[in-house]
């Protein structure tokens, strides 16, 4: 948001695989934090300007990647369906996001370190 | 390489953007790495299966995002061009690699604690 903060001018995305396949990153940790506010899989896509199918292709892949089904969904209906996050999914975001901050506050001097190299007529633009 | 090894269940990869596009992540570290190994920007393509335009492509946006140029090369000539880091280069690289594993170390419990979670039939895939 802020252009001119040190913050935004190295931004760490961290991914989780499992083996070949990208099991969780950035997209689905936002997208499981925008079903669990909007309550729904169709406007939580919506709201990342991604599909109705993407976000349910990958909804489906984290629920079957997990234990337990991350999110727990309704389609349709009289109420148009609906969907909320599993306790599982709650623990699943939880996690990816503690990490999120750990790893930021670990990895910050070698960040600094990247970023203090970094072309300086670039950092302006 | 060892498919039953507790840290294959789940890998870590750590993305440096600037701004929205990317700067340094694990391709681009492999290459610098590589291109350290072989000096031959080519050579470091070709043992990453791209195309020597993508690995050149590659390297030219990193000379560009940094205050000095990651790699140093010459193209053709009688000794058929070369490649190296430059100081600046193995820089970046090492501090990268450093992030990578002070992450690996302060995230350990929180991606065990997401591996827990997966489920149990997919880990023998």
């Amino acid at each position: 948001m802020n252009g001119n903060s040190d913050t935004d001018y190295v931004r760490l995305r961290l991914r989780l695989y499992f083996g070949d396949d990208l099991m969780l990153g950035p997209g689905k940790a936002d997208l499981l934090d925008l079903i669990a506010s909007h309550g729904s899989i169709a406007a939580a896509g919506r709201e990342m300007k991604m599909s109705y199918k993407r976000a349910w292709m990958l909804v489906e892949a984290m629920n079957k990647a997990f234990r337990a089904p991350l999110v727990d969904s309704t389609r349709g209906g009289i109420q148009g369906g609906g969907a909320r996050l599993t306790e599982t999914g709650e623990q699943v975001l939880a996690h990816y996001r503690r990490l999120e901050q750990q790893v930021a506050v670990s990895g910050a001097s070698e960040i600094k370190a990247i970023r203090d190299l970094l072309n300086v007529t670039s950092k302006t633009e």
